[in-house]
């Protein structure tokens, strides 16, 4: 356990580092200093250690796939750059956002940056398979785009079924978390079969992490969360939450539910209301055994790989998914 | 000259068919219909011609460099879509933009899948040098990105040298102008002195492209031009002109200038003012100078090359951008 831990803060911080040294120039200053205030953020650098890993367990090493690690960090952060603008986030990993410190236009420069800049860091990775990783990561940033899409289309949506709420998360979040594995598997030199076993790893670690992100709003400790708990409530978000609760409530608990999602905001005295019924019903155990399916099919897939270090180290990172207290 | 009009149409409408066929998908709707919105629009294909034949100048067919050609005019309208965001600018080649047709969420993720979908077309390319044209094109990306933040950062500065306009344009306008002829160069197989010479070709004709389309504001025609005739001077936008005019002007003349600059707003009453400044201290005669200097400087260039039908359609090219009045 302790050896895991020490190899992920090592990986952190090679990828903080590297993160921090892919912006060399300073001009135009408008540009470079939100830019270097994004990439000296911190953060878990989930999807580069599960490049990393990936790598590693198909046979691969590390400095192989470091760029591409470096590259889909970039990436994410484009993503968090340009969803804080369309959100009217104000707030970031307890810091401004973009937008609110500088203003939308250089946010929205800095995403379309951060793009290029991510493309660049991958472009350095020296892979007889590099071709099929810049596809891969291309479609990657295709489906972030729809997965956006549909959650932005959602908000004004009555009527969300867990089907499309299922397909919106597995493209706004699942999409990087399998590109990020099928990239590491590719620049290891892994087998069809293991890149197929790869993805489907992180495409289950993936959704298991979203769900367990909408369930962490009504159950986590608000200090170690870092967020205020019921944000989602107050905002009426469509989480699995939400959704099962409306599938699964009658009477005067729908008409709750009903109107937490039809208001715009609601008073954050109703969050206790929601979180009891959401109790009452079920839905917290449901999101839970969904988490935990998931974990365990992620864990299945990872049994068709060769027994290695990285290996015990992938099924590490799917426990330190699902017992986030973050 | 007829023939070369003549390819011109042809190679255009192979881009244009191109374009429309790039996407297939159609969901989430709210990306997707106005996907096809923005790449349906018409457009000169500049960048695209200057792929497919600097490809033919070295050697190489058009059909080699045709995905490239698209990808580029894909990236193109991604800076048109993110900067009339930026611009408030609510309409584009005689029809809305995007962000007032639609909204400024759905114009932002237009945008940053526009970049996947260039990237996609890009790696389309079957081609030895398909590393460093995707290199040469990811640096394009960052200078347009570094060109727009100098334009919107000048915007509010009081004092941009003609210097600092220079760079600013040689990054947003001219770099996808030198990035189209290098990677037509690239994939036709040039040497390095011939893609030298392409990409130096195209660096000048990018700056008499944007100098002509600064003095097209004060001296074309409006209907055929489709813009409003004096638009820069009203906004108080720092063109080569009003840059030059405020370094040549003096008294009351100069505090014209100067009040064009620093009003948010200028009446449109000043525009024959300001137009009849720019004549009498010969700010339109230094314009036509610096745009004759450069295309002939542009054509120097192409006599390094070997004497080819596609290098004599670059010529004719040159002066097409020169006579052009749209």
């Amino acid at each position: 356990m302790k050896s895991f831990e020490r190899k992920n803060q090592k990986y952190r911080s090679i990828i903080d580092q590297k993160l921090q040294s892919s912006i060399r120039k300073s001009e135009p200053v408008s540009l470079y200093e939100p830019m270097k205030y994004v990439l000296s953020a911190s953060g878990k650098r989930i999807r580069p250690l599960l490049i990393l890993l990936s790598c590693e367990a198909v046979g691969g090493t590390m400095n192989e796939a470091v760029n591409a690690a470096v590259a889909i960090e970039v990436l994410h952060n484009f993503t968090l750059v340009h969803d804080d603008i369309m959100d009217h986030a104000s707030s970031r990993r307890g810091r401004a956002t973009v937008h609110m410190r500088w203003d939308e236009n250089i946010a929205i420069l800095v995403g379309d940056e951060l793009v290029a800049l991510a493309y660049r860091e991958l472009l350095k990775t020296r892979s007889r398979a590099i071709a099929r990783v810049a596809d891969v990561f291309t479609e990657g940033v295709v489906e972030v785009c729809e997965g956006q899409a549909f959650d932005k289309e959602f908000e004004s949506r009555k009527k969300v079924s867990l089907n499309d709420y299922l397909l919106m998360i597995s493209k706004k979040t699942g999409k990087l978390f399998s590109v990020s594995a099928e990239i590491g598997g590719l620049i290891g030199g892994g087998t069809e079969r293991e890149i197929k076993a790869l993805r489907s790893y992180a495409t289950y670690l993936g959704r298991a992490f979203q769900i367990q992100d909408d369930l962490l709003d009504v159950i986590a400790d608000e200090k170690e969360f870092g967020k205020v708990i019921g944000g989602d409530i107050v905002e009426g978000k469509k989480t699995f939450l939400l959704i099962q609760a409306y599938e699964k409530t009658s009477g005067k608990d729908k008409r709750i539910i009903q109107s937490i999602i039809e208001k715009k905001r609601t008073s954050a005295s109703m969050i206790p209301v929601v979180k009891e019924i959401y109790e009452r019903y079920g839905i917290i155990a449901l999101a839970k055994q969904s988490i935990d399916k998931d974990i365990q099919q992620a864990i299945l897939q990872l049994r068709k790989l060769r027994d290695t270090p990285a290996r015990e180290m992938l099924f590490w990172f799917s426990d330190m998914v699902l017992n986030r207290q973050f």
